[in-house]
């Protein structure tokens, strides 16, 4: 029965990639416009294939350098080190190299198919907008389901074939740090590029030039709209595609330890969730449609709504049928309703219908200052309903589960985790729409589009934002409850050694364990900012020298170089991952080998609690102000050149680091870290025993 | 000799509150000047006056209420409470109630005695420094210093006096709880009413108007000038004196716990460490002195240097021949160094002659939003070395006590801090001094004296400056190793009852406790915030409704009404403390009684860890940003009026609440919430067994 399920979710994703396949093609096929517009479309693809080119580049040394450790690694029997002889079985280490490597690929594959359409379907897009919304709308959107469908067809392909093959959740462990190192990368070096190129651009043309954005006489226009797509496409697909493949493989785990014969099949419980999930993604997307005269964030709230009503229906059907203790259908339903839920909270404290954003616009006539002050304090007073929504899921799927005598409670939490993230086709599809009509009204603008069509852009745009911020709050509390089932799968695979892990906050090492932890997401977010603006100012250095050196480009009458800035922009980004990425792979196995299992319990723990604390400070704080902006556009409080404006401006470029480079990465961060202790727990179960 | 040594400890806390009398009146002796003088000193008397008639009146109700609470819970007898019967012994009740409002009273006194002063010695100090630098200094020096020892020798007098009358330190505990519930309240309300005087006197008198800082034009400038007392002296002072009170009693309760006859000898210890920090206070105090040419910021820290190894001396000589185990002196050693090195280490991130500020200045010229990211970014790394510091800390105390085999490791750690705030009299007489000598600038600028004053009063205001940023390194750490120590202590006191206290990570109820105590700090830091703008607002609509109604006051012909102003920040204060209040005190209980002891354990940690980390970034941040700005106006990166300096100005706006409202309430916070539930502990332990 499992093997047949296994087999259902390879057809599944096989078949969400050939939809993905066609959405594409389809995409393609659209009108790309004028000259002008396939001309400026044509410098942001080549910007952004020059950075992925460069990204893949570093991200195959990486993995090739860390394939090759966990090779080596794991070819050691460590079942047998702590008896005091070790076997060497070199096909284990082959086998979950390959593992990381393949998942790795598929991140990669699925983030680099996101992009090409991306960078396809914005001239497209508002190519298609000049001839009515709908049609915007159904290239933006269906380009977006492009990214959403092959990530989770490559994921849920890429778990069941390892699940088919080894019957052994460990190796597909492997599988998920492959996909979340990479994302991890691709997530933080997107986020840096990004605001690199969107603050320089701004500081000189905005400030000292005076010419408006996106403007083609500015250097930076192209790194700008690249960053767009490297840092928002690419980089949240990866975001949610490495949350959604560990949740799976933590509640997998947590499965396999279960005693008794229904380990197997509770094991694969969470790949059918996954499988449902994507013929519920493949339906809703059908039904996401902007009537006449329809509001296109109604549309894509009501195909998330759709597909999460769809899903649950499937859920309750197939634990029904299946034989499956009813508590699993409690922890999914939990997990979904939370998801929802903690995400349209989060709408409270970002959209302009509620006091936090309409107050933040309100005291920004006082000056800049109090505008930060207030943001940053709704920011923090965000944290509140995510928090309560996260301990109640927790709670409420472990002690059900527990009850039930059938699961663990654990295996509850891991649930209530694959239940929230199971549709995430959906989730990303009308999440990767948001920078693609971002991007639509960028082209619009440059290629000096009607002002009738670039207003229509702006609902489109809109729209997106609303979008943009549910899906934030989903995917922080998603990435929540992941990492506690992924801690509590750690705790599984090193008790499974046969230590015992006692993380008590009694004992100084797992509470200096937690000290070190919890600061390991402020210190992460600090060195990501940092290089946002070490960069920027080496990208404001070029563009001043372009102008110096050819007074040609401000007349109008020659062409910046426009490389120069999206190599600058590339470059600095991935040197500025190096520490980032230690601090993510190497300070939890360092703590792990030196202070021991139980201090690297706490170091988990410490940063699961500041990271998703960070993360929603981060995130929300970044969405009042940008809205808040926003807000003051429409006229309130003054409007556009307003001191309130100004003050709001600050805001926003305040916010732009906090939502689109920190604390987005911080999801991912913690779950590599949650990944790399567990995959490395049994080595260091062995070091501390022998 | 146990008792012995309780009965020096009462002399030495005479003595210190003699010498602070003595100074006292010494201060008073000083010129006060011409009438002019006198009358703006009096105007910022009055209105200290009037707040703290207010805040008196309202803690006098809470103590009232809270001491009648405790009088009657702690009337049964709770160690019978889980065998199933009652007893009532209505005597441990009075007596835990009258410890609890002795401690309150004497943190009311000494915060009282500490604004007493500093109002009489801003205006002597102006008017001594028009005179020589060093006699101002002196002024200053020896004002702060009554605060220092009212407060250390009325601390030592009143745990001496309940060690020796009752031997019970959980009696102790009640003193304590009194203490800093009292001092969150004034810390709290202190640090708003500042700021909302602060950036309402700011915006409308320099914004809108266009009138310097400290014009007695303002209707406000009294109530800002009343908040520098209100809020950096009895709040400043309030801060330490809870910690040094908290960290006695933690060490006192963790010395009880120990089994055998040495556990008394134990537990006097605490009390014999703090009055040997008592002397050398008093025997460094004397030393502080600026010589001809001399700068008062290295006497300040000469000053801390020197009472520390004093203090250093005095323990190695008793260790060695008082017969105690020799990790006691390690731990107060380590706990003392690590308190010196911390506090040096700020200076790295908070000084004009590092890195993060000169490079905050610096990217100033690119708009306020670069400062506001770079100056975020600096204070979340500013987290690093003292995380590092305390974890140090903690584990040295720790392991090198559990070897001796005589004490418990957990008392380790309550020894070091202990060592770390032993000389808490030297460190509030040096930070104390800071306030007043900002208040004399303000008076020299208002009562018109010559520019020559003004500067010397500048060069003693920027030592105070540096004397501040560090003595805040130092308590946030104390505090960090305080809770730590409540913590295990708050296990003692639950196991003493006979349940087993099991705070591990593994445990889900355990996660929610910790999640929802991580939460609190940020949430606090956010109310206090938004309070801060909210009366702010209140105060700006007065100040305007003045200009408007009496045209004389800024034609200099009519006097503004500034008691208005004083009484609306008083008022907007004191009735923004009541949810912060309830976060503190109801929270904790809130959790202990409905999810049980483990998870109130789990609560305190989470709130002990991002309590932490939010008090140093927003210290540290707040003071880079102040530092930045008056970097600029040094005439760096254009000086006072460029584009580099306006972005300052607003950094430094957003710094004022960061690191004079919500960053220092923290440590506060979070030592009442660990108090409370050590205290609650019998109470909620009974509960949970019956």
């Amino acid at each position: 029965m499992e093997q047949t399920w296994l087999l259902i979710g390879i057809f599944a994703g096989i078949l969400s990639v050939i939809v993905a396949m066609g959405l594409y093609f389809w995409v393609m096929r659209q009108d790309d416009g004028n000259d002008r517009t396939r001309e400026v479309a044509r410098w942001i693809r080549e910007g952004a294939a020059s950075y992925l080119k460069k990204l893949y580049l570093a991200l195959t040394m990486v993995a090739v350098v860390l394939g090759f450790v966990i090779a080596i690694v794991f070819s050691f029997d460590l079942y047998q080190l702590g008896n005091g002889h070790v076997d060497i079985e070199s096909t284990r280490g082959l086998v979950m190299a390959a593992a990381f490597i393949t998942g790795a690929l598929c991140s990669a594959i699925a983030g680099y198919m996101g992009m090409t359409v991306a960078v396809q379907a914005n001239v497209r897009s508002a190519v298609a907008v000049s001839d009515t919304l709908n049609r915007g709308f159904r290239v933006a959107f269906y380009a977006g389901s492009v990214m959403g469908l092959a990530m989770v067809g490559l994921a849920v392909i890429g778990m069941s074939v390892i699940l088919l093959l080894t019957k052994n959740p460990e190796i597909v462990l492997g599988f998920s740090f492959g996909a979340s190192a990479l994302a991890l990368l691709a997530k933080a070096g997107g986020g840096i590029y990004t605001k690199t190129a969107d603050i320089a651009a701004d500081l000189v043309g905005k400030v000292e030039i005076g010419i408006p954005e996106d403007d083609p006489r500015n250097p930076a226009v192209v790194a700008d709209n690249v960053g767009d797509n490297v840092g928002d496409v690419a980089g949240m697909g990866a975001d949610i595609f490495d949350s959604y493949v560990a949740s799976a493989v933590a509640a997998m785990l947590l499965g396999a330890a279960m005693a008794g014969a229904d380990g197997f099949k509770y094991t694969v419980f969470p790949i059918i969730l996954c499988t449902l999930g994507i013929f519920a993604s493949l339906i809703g997307i059908q039904f996401v449609r902007v009537g006449k005269n329809g509001k296109p964030g109604v549309a894509l709230n009501f195909g998330t709504i759709f597909t999460c009503v769809l899903f649950g229906l499937m859920v309750i059907a197939l634990v029904l049928t299946g034989g499956y203790d009813l508590s699993v259908l409690w922890s999914t339903l939990i997990g979904l309703t939370t998801g929802v839920v903690i995400g349209f909270t989060t709408e409270f404290f970002t959209s302009e219908d509620f006091k936090p954003v309409t107050e933040t616009a309100k005291v920004s006539g006082s000056g800049a200052a109090i505008t930060i002050i207030t943001g940053f304090s709704y920011g923090l007073l965000s944290i509140f309903p995510s928090i309560i929504g996260i301990v109640t899921a927790t709670l409420v799927s472990f002690y059900l589960s527990e009850a039930s005598g059938v699961v663990s409670g654990v295996y509850g939490i891991g649930i209530s985790a694959v239940g929230m993230l199971a549709v995430s086709g959906m989730i990303v599809s009308s999440d990767a729409y948001g920078p693609i009509v971002d991007n639509a009204r960028g082209i619009a603008e440059m290629a000096g589009m009607d002002h009738e069509v670039i207003e229509r852009a702006d609902v489109l745009d809109s729209a997106g934002n609303t979008a943009k911020a549910i899906t934030k709050g989903f995917s922080i509390s998603a990435a929540a409850l992941t990492v506690l089932a992924l801690f509590a799968a750690y705790s599984e695979v090193i008790e499974a050694r046969g230590l015992t892990l006692a993380i008590s906050l009694r004992t100084p090492l797992v509470v200096a364990g937690v000290l070190l932890g919890a600061m390991t997401p402020p210190i992460f977010s600090a060195l990501t900012m940092l290089s946002v603006t070490h960069n920027a100012f080496d990208m404001i250095e070029e563009i001043r020298r372009q102008f110096r050196e050819d007074p040609g480009i401000l007349a109008g009458t020659s062409l910046p170089d426009y490389t120069n800035c999206v190599s600058l922009a590339a470059q600095g980004a991935l040197s500025s991952l190096v520490l980032p990425a230690f601090l993510a792979v190497g300070l939890p196995l360092l703590v792990g080998f030196v202070l021991g299992p139980d201090a690297l319990g706490g170091f988990l723990g410490g940063a699961i609690f500041t990271g998703v604390i960070f993360a929603l400070l981060m995130a929300n704080a970044g969405g009042l102000w940008d809205n808040a902006k926003k807000f003051i556009e429409t006229g309130q409080f003054g409007g556009v050149g307003s001191e309130a404006h100004k003050a709001s401006v600050v805001g926003d470029t305040v916010g732009d680091p906090f939502k689109d480079t920190a604390g987005p990465s911080l999801n991912t961060l913690i779950t590599v870290m949650s990944l790399v202790s567990s995959l490395f727990a049994p080595v260091i179960a062995a070091f501390h025993l022998f």
